[in-house]
């Protein structure tokens, strides 16, 4: 499909002058985020936006089972954050990791110190490689492999996470947080992942073994799901719509 | 296999205390890189270390085709940093982007500001991700669907990557560079990940395709290969005994 490559940040600005556009004032910048009018790797930036009270809105992609006939970003792929700074400059941002953390330090969801930021990230990554393998190896693989690495998941890389998610959350007191005391990007992730699974193909067996093998993982997830600042958000239409979508476009997923 | 789920921090340190010992001094800090006598997902880390001068070794798993018989890691996978701080402390870094971020920060890979940080942390992501899609929908997948995905690679992702970062190389003055004018965690991972394309099936027709379509990120793959500070481990024993397993494991993976 044509692909139009789009710069990060305007041409006449050097990386001085954007790091400080993005610094000064960033609590009135706005944001757009450029995604499928799915929940997918979208859901927890939508509720980091909504946590951090930001101006925010939804740039939505059409949605086929494919992807957008024109692709117009810069490196080919979606979620894209865009930031209109305080000062009027427009910032693309690409990559999930880069898009998530850059966001959980403006809201606050990286800790109170360089090691809770450390741990957050970790826990963070281990539940993005677990969505990412089941998105890679089932959801987005070919029909005639996707049952025997559903086993495999099932067998060996859910029971995994569960147990060493497990360890780590009693480690911190069973409080329903992976790091300290409050909602970091680690429980946010871990919640829509839970959420994301439900979507899927046996994913309410996914869900009930994570309920029933993980009272400290369910509490993570009842946690963020009453947490009040995300109500508005998530009781919304759109919130709605996204999850309707999500239901028809992951339940006979495969390429 | 058992599992033992180790500690990140010792349990009678606090995370302030945490972040106190891994920040005072941190260039008198040891480093042992825990994984497989491969490079892998590894090497751009031993590369790291090498740049920086870092006291560091490797802790070597024992090398099956397979996982070793047990596992003892915080989160039952690899590679493991473990850091032994000025003041004796000892402390375990896992998930990957966890490792190549605080490392890179570390050793002056991450630009000289937060802008320069973002797009260097941005084009590490999508090089990760090209060899990560290779890696669960090719390498370690059934061999009944490698050759399709391959194909699906060579046809799409390949060449939308090889797209793309050429861009963004050009409006960088096709230095060598993906960001200013000096060596970045973004060029070492791109150099490492042809590097290891090399070893899989067709995988010089894969290295091939970048050194014949982008002159400017095989730019990149050279000032990394020629970077002084990187020689003495790339022609230690240890650097050509991973490169040669790497080629006995890959050259006939799946699962």
């Amino acid at each position: 499909m044509p692909l139009t490559i789009t710069r990060f940040a305007p041409e006449n600005l050097s990386s001085a002058e954007v790091t400080k556009s993005l610094t000064s004032d960033s609590q009135s910048a706005s944001y757009k985020l450029e995604y499928f009018d799915l929940m997918g790797v979208g859901a927890h930036i939508r509720d980091m936006l909504s946590f951090g009270s930001a101006q925010w809105e939804n740039l939505p992609l059409t949605v086929h089972l494919n992807w957008p006939a024109e692709v117009k970003a810069p490196l080919g792929v979606f979620p894209v954050l865009h930031i209109k700074t305080a000062d009027g400059q427009e910032i693309r941002l690409s990559e999930l990791v880069v898009i998530e953390h850059y966001l959980a330090k403006q809201f606050g969801l990286l800790g109170e110190n360089e090691w809770e930021e450390l741990l957050i990230k970790t826990f963070n990554s281990s539940s993005v490689y677990l969505r990412e393998r089941l998105t890679l190896r089932v959801t987005w693989c070919y029909k005639e492999v996707q049952e025997k690495a559903l086993e495999t998941f099932f067998e060996k890389e859910l029971p995994r996470w569960i147990e060493t998610h497990t360890k780590h959350l009693k480690d911190n007191g069973s409080n329903g947080h992976y790091v300290g005391n409050k909602l970091s990007l680690a429980d946010l992730q871990t919640a829509n992942v839970i959420d994301h699974l439900k979507f899927l193909h046996k994913g309410d067996e996914m869900v009930d073994k994570i309920k029933q093998g993980s009272p400290e993982i369910w509490k993570v997830k009842e946690a963020v799901d009453s947490e009040p600042r995300l109500q508005t958000w998530r009781q919304s239409e759109t919130y709605k719509k996204h999850a309707s979508l999500s239901q028809v476009v992951y339940a006979h997923a495969s390429i």
